[in-house]
């Protein structure tokens, strides 16, 4: 069975519809390139409530991967590590590598440890710090059964360091091996409700094949939709040459329909 | 208690980390406007099991609204209609008005109703059918207990057209009674792409705020928009005074990139 991943993303401004949730994104590519299956990106309000449900019910269904973003700053909304602790039922505590770290980093700006900073080091029990390369609130790593639970900055740039740096690496045990080919058609002049028949019909020819339609609006009156097909599979030639296939019969029926196609690889 | 409301965005796509989910972020802000706390935005594959069980869960937990997004079309992959009645324990029925609906638009351009089209008539057997102005597939409005259900289209165009001219006025007998307080303000001599990360900025410090901008063409080769700002609130003076720092906030910012400005109450 393919592994699962849960993304969290944390944040007032987010369910307040102030900002677009980017790093759902972002993540939810990288877990899928890696061979996880996202089954939910959710955005949480800085609620307790809320983010120890969500927690809870991923540590319930055994999913094996969860990744947070946000909520792990100096200031007193940035309550993540104290959701994490409550959910897996431990205390917090100053975690020595963690001080280390946080210390680290404002001494080297020539700056104190105040109480605010000192409470980026409070972390579960038996957690791991994650270092942070590009600010000062390191990361959470703990496991709890079958749960991977990774706690990561909401700052895009120090979230995308820290996975790049540290997680993809953390979380190679737990991925499968797997081999993965994408390719985009742009097919013009047909509309989606002529298309779905055509997908239909070379789905049921090829099982391990993943094809969806963009409708992209219309240009000059005429329907313009982006088919992305995905193939994946433990073989690489076999994951090529089923995409090669797909690719070609697709073409063909979509012609045949009266379509203007182009690929985009 | 503030209603609460829940955002379900339906496609792999979304899971796969192929595109961003800006339509939970617009349904978000214009649901926090209209005075419900929204608690989660939750971005899910097509897949029945985790959307039944999302449905679920906010069913047992009495959320007042839940708006999904996605998975309404003509496509082998488009089954919300489905999981909403497997979620509620209710027969998919054709649906007389929906069908209508549906082969309204499709005859109106010369087109058959095919057995692909008229699956976008079968909606959950106490549904009602949601006209879309915009493209071809219906949405669904259905209670259930405490929870309205609203099910509309992925495409950003169909779904904000069908909130704005239909879902708006389902839902204000579910909001609280909020005060609401709005203001125009002529722009000219700069265009909307210097405009828009103005507004982003305006927005992220304020949550309960709405700004729209209507570009009014060119007069005498300078460009005209018209801005829309509208505030709400639980109460009376802070709104006003809310809105009056946005104008204030949004006036200097405009003026120090060269616009030139005047007001409208």
């Amino acid at each position: 069975m393919v592994p699962r991943a849960w993304i969290l993303s944390i944040g007032n401004e987010l369910v307040l519809g102030q900002i677009v949730n980017t790093n759902g994104t972002w993540l939810a590519r990288k877990l899928t390139l890696m061979g996880f299956e996202v089954k939910r990106i959710v955005s949480l309000p800085d609620s307790e409530q809320e983010v120890v449900e969500v927690l809870s019910d991923a540590l319930r269904k055994g999913i094996e991967v969860v990744i947070s973003t946000g909520g792990l700053g100096p200031t007193y909304d940035d309550r993540t590590s104290e959701f994490i602790a409550k959910a897996i039922g431990e205390e917090l505590k100053l975690n020595d590598e963690a001080l280390r770290m946080v210390e680290e980093k404002y001494r080297s700006k020539g700056l104190e440890i105040t109480e605010h900073r000192r409470k980026m080091a409070l972390l579960p029990r038996t957690a791991k710090p994650i270092p942070n390369p590009v600010g000062t609130a390191p990361g959470i790593l703990v496991e709890r059964g079958n749960t991977l639970i990774i706690a990561l900055p909401g700052v895009p740039r120090e979230m995308q360091a820290m996975f790049e740096e540290y997680v993809e690496e953390i979380l190679k045990n737990k991925a499968p091996r797997i081999e993965r080919v994408e390719a985009w058609i742009h097919v013009e002049d047909i509309p989606e409700s002529t298309l779905a028949p055509i997908i239909d019909k070379v789905l049921r020819r090829y099982p391990r094949v993943y094809i969806k339609s963009h409708p992209k609006g219309e240009e000059l009156g005429k329907p313009m939709i982006k088919l992305y097909v995905l193939v994946t599979g433990f073989n690489k030639d076999e994951v090529a040459k089923t995409l090669n296939s797909v690719v070609e019969n697709l073409e063909e029926e979509l012609i045949r329909a009266g379509a203007k196609i182009s690929k985009e690889n």
